[in-house]
């Protein structure tokens, strides 16, 4: 059997398509699938990881909604990058995968406490769902193996020059996520701007001819209009599926050890991740961060995780 | 005649550079030298500047010292880059070239008094001098034609993970001078990362063949060796020449109007200089931002400035 | 039947009074004890609430540990207060009253679920097993009747200048109570410091006689000394306890509706409580606060809680 | 002679009888009198120190206008207390004394070098004239006796619950004044609560029967009405002269030596002065604190100094 890995996410276009790649590799268990606030609001993060499954043929994965607001502060969505529906570009029918009736931390806790190994956290959302799990049930931290997530960057933020969505969303789960103690992986904007859907490569999965190819085009076509309009980027980074590639193939991304400490306050840097990759600091490293990333076998891993639940689904 | 400036600064070995290039290149004039904390203690800055100019045959330039600490908190300095004296590499002899009995501030104000023409600021030091002069002397901010300054970055910094260090060792100083309304021109880390002064580069100074190219190359094999030894470059950024390079050669260093925010507080972030490119705080812009630097146009201005002078002192 | 009650505490002199007045009066149904790092570790908060029940008869209450570090940052105890074992003074025998073996947030949970009617908390430590109530199971909200907490100040901390020590412990946990939505009391160190352990009101417990009251006398003798050493205070000022007395006397302290922010950041003031009596924030109210108090009938039932439960167990 | 004193003030109803207090007491050297933005703007502080000594017959003192925002930040004025013209109430004539054509600092500078001993500074607007000066002539420093200031709190602020007006209004020039090694007494809003204008204070005004009272009693009515509506009280707190007070009689007040921290960050609690008065930091002290007034003999100082000038002018 693969790595068992519960995905929390907040689709959102990039974890879209961490959940066709988590769903189609054989290297991944995929035991759960849990959501969280975030490019839009829990209803609608929700429903899109639902419209997902269902468009992709996923089912069995059990579904669950988790928090809807951060631990502290309001609200706040990436409208401007993802739409109003948080997933804006394809139309996409009523899912008919269904909603598990269970809160997302009791699903996340029956699943650890099911399963007979450790399993992998794969938030790809603000981080409060795993934050409010840690909180409580500190007992489950032997049951997980480590957290590998995308947030953060070692230099420049989106949401604000400084910090990122993810981590700019809930600055205090991602604190206590990042001090946990737990192993944890950062995969962050330094990373996912290495690999940017194009032209030429949005054009390979519109060649790949399938309904779920049709939709994957057409998601990577909104998303990359709205990077070139408010970043003047080529094409739009792909983030979160950099979390489950590291998984499949842990030399794609180099990884170094880092002290990743978190701003909680500061006035115009709130939600930034000040990594220290030169040890200025003298605080000890308590996470993997992302440097580099190895784009093309990147590319081939999500093309063909589209590929092969296409030819499930046609 | 050239441009009027003064330059405000803590030698510093790529202040030293900076010193050569502003009183070699006849598209300058250099009115003045003074001197702040930074690098090294007030009183080895100012003693490193009058070092500089003796060895260069720089004179009839007053030098006057500054402020010997920050306008809040406590005093640092950058030992372990520049070494305890400031200028660690060459030896020096005991400087022939005075020290104006006035202070600095006094010195600037003088000199912006006398001049038919409105006078550049050149800070490439921690900002408190400048900060304490528009503090002192708020009429004078019309006799300033714009302030040219090494500090900040739009991305990591170099002391803290976020605060590069002239930034760094005054943060309500920066805060003062960006906010002045005053233009303002940034070039930082992200652009003095372009210019490395890699063993090529050093070899260019040391086949000059002069005392003062020896001197420059002891300088720089010394501030190598450091950038190496604690951040893994391969070779020294050579921050400082930045500033006088841009106002000899506008074209060298494409610059961008962006809001540029000092962080104050922040308890990992304190004295990061936010930098708003894509427009997302809604933030006007308050200073023009280096971004690309053409590193052989620059290297040649700096290598013709040691020929030029190092003729004069033969 | 009386108000159901469960007591959060880190005993600590003041919380084991209030534990004697809760199980003592009939107003008052005392459904269960947490324990909460605080006043010293969880380890010696969690053995002296159990010391207090032995001592004082009090059986068939659970007492459960909850955690031994805030949410966020690291433990602080009050040893200069209470002493090495946090309830230093009298000589206490191995406690006979057992420790409830599921952990605090359980006990809550399943004390909470069980009962007819939605329960008070009363939390008189560090707030951090209330937030993480109600981070891990948001859905209890509605068992909980209002929350009664002795924490902060409308004026003068005490473990900082700017912050008392409850809130100073754990202010992000504070920050999420205070921002629940629950109704909340907040019994502060201004209140507090109308109820002093003076010489007089300590001679009240020696009169009594039995050897509860000899427990008790010493008690106060040591808080009251370290009061006078460290606050130059004429007595002890007895903090928790202002919470159960409010309960059980409505009128023995006056409340005023008002906005109670949490100061998360600051340089020197983390963990303040900003209570706005005057309406100058513009912040709706989100708490009762205590402003004045009868000291007098506050303390007859004090003296008359160990007056009853020590004539049980004479 | 008396003690040499400068006034720098924000006129403002309680700084108008500082003003007549240092005019009018035979142990007070009133040298000059700058202003600062502050109770209201600049302009219209200025014009109301004008306003004051003209009706009071205060002549020979100069007059200098200083700065017209703080160091950091935006403009805050306080016209929900002193009303529109910063001194409402009485119905002022154009003054007839003079303005100085030279700007605060330099009437300061020119008026420390221009005494033969050292001159007590009484700041009671916010420091940012002080900061400015300290920082423009650092050598200046050996001139200035002391600073004797109003401002801050030892517990509850008024602009905010943390934060006295003063202070809040600039709190990096009061950062820079606490922390210029020069002798600091503050005196602060506890202190000042403590000398309350009630009914019976302004009807000792209004019995002296002179122009100069019936101004006083306009002047304190309106004030009084102000803090009635706002903050409840029965009477306005006339802050200001506690300075000029204390350096006349210096038993009036008790002092005590305390470190005082300004708080420049903080979501709630910026400009809030913190004050050690039970040495829980582990800071030296900066300052003397006041904490107990005399209020009867502070109120016939302020009586006497309106019948005598009223005298002058009848």
């Amino acid at each position: 059997m693969g790595i068992p890995v519960i995905l929390d996410c907040d689709p959102g276009h990039d974890d879209a398509f961490n959940i066709l790649l988590a769903a189609a590799h054989p290297a991944i268990d995929l035991l759960a699938i849990t959501t969280v606030a975030g490019n839009q609001t829990l209803e609608k993060t929700t429903l899109n990881a639902r419209r997902v499954c269902t468009v992709a043929g996923i089912e069995g994965v059990p579904i669950a909604a988790g928090r809807d607001r951060p631990l502290h502060g309001p609200v706040r969505v990436a409208a401007s990058i993802h739409g109003e529906s948080g997933l804006d570009g394809p139309g996409f029918k009523d899912p008919t995968v269904p909603l598990d009736p269970r809160d997302a931390l009791t699903l996340i806790r029956d699943t650890l406490l099911a399963h007979p190994r450790p399993v992998t956290l794969v938030p790809t959302g603000p981080l409060t769902n795993i934050a409010a799990l840690l909180l409580a049930y500190p007992d489950l931290a032997g049951r997980i193996e480590r957290i590998v997530l995308m947030g953060g960057s070692t230099g420049r933020g989106n949401t604000t020059p400084a910090a990122e969505f993810n981590i700019h969303c809930d600055p205090e789960a991602a604190d206590l996520v990042f001090s946990s103690g737990l192993p944890v992986t950062m995969l962050g904007l330094n990373a996912s701007h290495q690999v940017l859907a194009t032209e030429d490569v949005i054009a390979r999965f519109d060649a790949l001819g399938t309904p779920l190819a049709g939709i994957c085009t057409q998601m990577l076509g909104f998303f990359a209009d709205r990077y070139r309009e408010v970043f003047g980027l080529p094409g739009a980074p792909l983030h979160d599926p950099l979390t489950v590639a590291h998984l499949i193939d842990p030399d794609l991304i180099t990884l170094v050890p880092a002290s990743v400490a978190i701003e909680l306050t500061g006035t115009h840097t709130r939600g930034a991740t000040v990594v220290d990759l030169h040890g200025v600091t003298g605080r000890a490293p308590n996470a993997e961060v992302a440097t580099v990333v190895d784009a093309d076998r990147f590319w081939d891993l999500i093309v063909d995780s589209v590929r092969v639940l296409g030819r499930d689904t046609a």
